[in-house]
C-alpha cells in the first residue's frame, strides 16, 4: 500500500486554513478530558517535551497546559486520525483539565434541549 | 451559580464562524473512534434520532453516519464541554468508524516524526 496520508506511516498533518489541527485529550481510563488545537509548533513541543502544549486561539500563543495552574498533562501516547487533521492525546493529568475545576470539561450531558450534570 | 454557558444547564452551543461545533466520537470502552463536525441541524437530528448525524464539510450536507456503509452509530450519551463548542458522543458502532475499514480512525500513533500502527 502506498504511503498515503490516510494509511501510510509518514507524519503529515493536514493543517487547516489557520494552521491548526484538533487535539482531543483523554486519560488512560478512556475519559475525554478536553478538546483544544495545535499548530506545528505546539505539536512539535508536545512530541519533544512529552507534555501537552496547545495553541490558544483566544490568546494567539503557545499554551503549555498547566503552566499557570500547575495542572500539567504528561503525554503517554499521541494518536493521529486517518486524514491527519486530529490527534488524540492519551495523558496523565496532574489535576483538573477544566478551568471550572472539574476533572473533565465534559461534565454535562445533553438531555433533550437541556443539560444535566454527569455524576 | 448563574446559568452561564460554562457551568449552567442550558444547551447553548457556541457555533463557530461556519456554524459548527466539533464532535468527538468514542465507544463505551473509552476508545476515540473519530472526530467530525455538527451544525445545528446535525445536533438536533442526533438528539432526536439517537443516531449520529454530522455535517460533512467536504460535501456541505448532513451526513447520517452509516447511511451508505451501514455502519451506523447508536448514541448512548451526548456530553458537551465547558464552552459548548465540542460534544463527546458515546456510541455503539455497528461497524468500522473509519473509511479505511479500521475500527477507529486513530489507528496510528506518532513516534518522533513517524507513525506506527497501534496493535
Amino acid at each position: 500500500m502506498s504511503d498515503s496520508r490516510d494509511t501510510g506511516l509518514t507524519l503529515d498533518p493536514r493543517w487547516d486554513a489557520n494552521g491548526l489541527i484538533t487535539a482531543v485529550v483523554g486519560d488512560i481510563a478512556g475519559q475525554v478530558l478536553m478538546v483544544a488545537h495545535m499548530n506545528a509548533d505546539a505539536l512539535r513541543a508536545t512530541i519533544e517535551s512529552g507534555e501537552a502544549v496547545f495553541w490558544s486561539r483566544s490568546r494567539q500563543e503557545l499554551w503549555r497546559k498547566g503552566a499557570t495552574s500547575g495542572n500539567t498533562m504528561r503525554v503517554r501516547e499521541i494518536r493521529i486520525d486517518c486524514d491527519q487533521d486530529a490527534v488524540w492525546l492519551i495523558v496523565d493529568a496532574a489535576g483538573p483539565a477544566c478551568h471550572t475545576g472539574e476533572a473533565t470539561c465534559f461534565f454535562r450531558r445533553v438531555v433533550g434541549d437541556r443539560l444535566e450534570r454527569v455524576e
